[in-house]
C-alpha cells in the first residue's frame, strides 16, 4: 500500500489529532496509508531537544512516504505555512510526486494587498505594494515556486476550494487524494 | 570555485539587483560565485509561463549550487518568503549544505502574537493564540522544520542580527558565508 505524507498546518489545532484522523480514514478509502505528523513517535534521545526529534520524525514520515500532499491554506500571513512549504520543498528535493490545496480562493496578489494599495509599474509591467515590494501576479495560490512545484512534480495546479472551516474542510483534500490514486496507478505502471 | 545559491525575499525589492550584486561581492570576497535567482536567463520554450520560466530557472542554479544561504527574514507575515522557504526545503532534499540567517531578532512566538493574546494551555504545556492555534515555543526563529533543518544540513542555527533596513542588511549574510567557508573547507577535505 503506497504512503501518504500528509503536511499542513491543521496539526496546530486543538482537534488536531481528530483532522488527522479524517484524513487517514480518507486515505484508506482511496486505498492509501496516510502518514500523519502527529503520528511520529518521538524518541528524543539523551540531550535532544524536543523540537529536534520531532524535526527527525516527521523526516522519517517524509521518507518513507511515496507522495505528498500539502494544505496549502495560507496561514498567519499571506502565505502556506512555513512549515508545510519547507517540507513541500523537502519532498520535490527527495523527487516525490507531491499534490496540493487551499481552502481559500483568492490568488496570491488578492490576499496580499487590497487593490487601492497596489501600484503598477509600468516600466517592468509589475505590481508593487506600497513599500515598493513586488507583489507576483501569475494567478497563481502562492508563491510561483510552489504553484510551479506542484505542476512539474504532480502534474496539477493547486485544486482551491473556499471553504467556511479552512483550516478543517476535507473537500479539495478528497480531491488531491483522487490525483494521487492517479499518481499511484502511474507509480505501479512503472514498478 | 564553490557555488553558494542566494534565497530571499531581497527578490522582490526595487533595487533587487543592485542588493544581488553586493551579496555576489561579498561571495566572492570569501572565495565563493554567487547565484543570484534574478541571474537566470530566462529562455522560455513555447507556450511556456513566465512563471514556470523562472521556477525551471532557479531550480537550474539551485542544482549548480553547492551550498545555500537563505534570507529567512519575515515576509508578509510570521514567517519567512514562502518561495524562501520553498527552496530551502528543495536544497535539503538534495543534501546540500544550507545556511540562514534572519535580520529580525525576536523569535517566532514573540513575533507571532503579543504576550497578552497568548494562553498557556496547562494540559498539554503548549502555548495557544487566541483562535486556538498552537503557536511553538521553542525559541525558535520561525516554524522548528526550518530551525531543525539548519542544524542538521548546515550545523548552525539561524543567525540573527537586527538591522535598521531588514532587507537589505548584509552583516548576518557575511557571518552566514563565513559559516559556509568553513563548510566548504570541508566538503574540500572530502573530495
Amino acid at each position: 500500500m503506497r504512503a501518504i505524507y500528509l503536511a499542513g498546518p491543521e496539526v496546530f489545532l486543538p482537534d488536531a489529532l481528530a483532522v488527522g484522523r479524517r484524513k487517514q480514514e480518507l486515505c484508506v478509502a482511496y486505498g492509501f496509508e496516510g502518514l500523519y505528523p502527529l503520528d511520529n513517535t518521538l524518541r528524543p534521545v539523551a540531550g535532544e531537544r524536543l523540537d529536534q526529534a520531532i524535526y527527525h520524525g516527521n523526516l522519517e514520515l517524509i521518507r518513507r512516504a511515496d507522495i505528498g500532499i500539502c494544505n496549502l491554506t495560507p496561514f498567519r500571513g499571506a502565505s502556506a505555512d512555513a512549515g508545510t512549504v519547507f517540507e513541500l520543498g523537502l519532498m520535490v528535493g527527495l523527487g516525490k510526486p507531491v499534490f496540493g490545496y487551499t481552502n481559500v480562493i483568492d490568488d496570491l496578489i488578492a490576499r496580499t494587498a487590497p487593490p487601492e494599495a497596489l501600484v503598477f509599474d509600468e516600466a517592468t509591467q509589475e505590481w508593487r505594494d506600497t513599500s515598493g515590494l513586488l507583489v507576483e501576479n501569475f494567478g497563481n495560490a502562492d508563491n510561483l515556486m510552489i504553484d510551479c512545484a506542484l505542476l512539474a512534480h504532480g502534474g496539477h495546479r493547486v485544486v482551491r476550494h473556499a471553504a467556511a472551516d479552512p483550516l478543517r474542510d476535507l473537500t479539495a483534500f478528497e480531491a488531491c487524494l483522487r490525483l494521487a490514486a492517479s499518481a499511484a496507478r502511474q507509480l505501479a505502471a512503472r514498478d
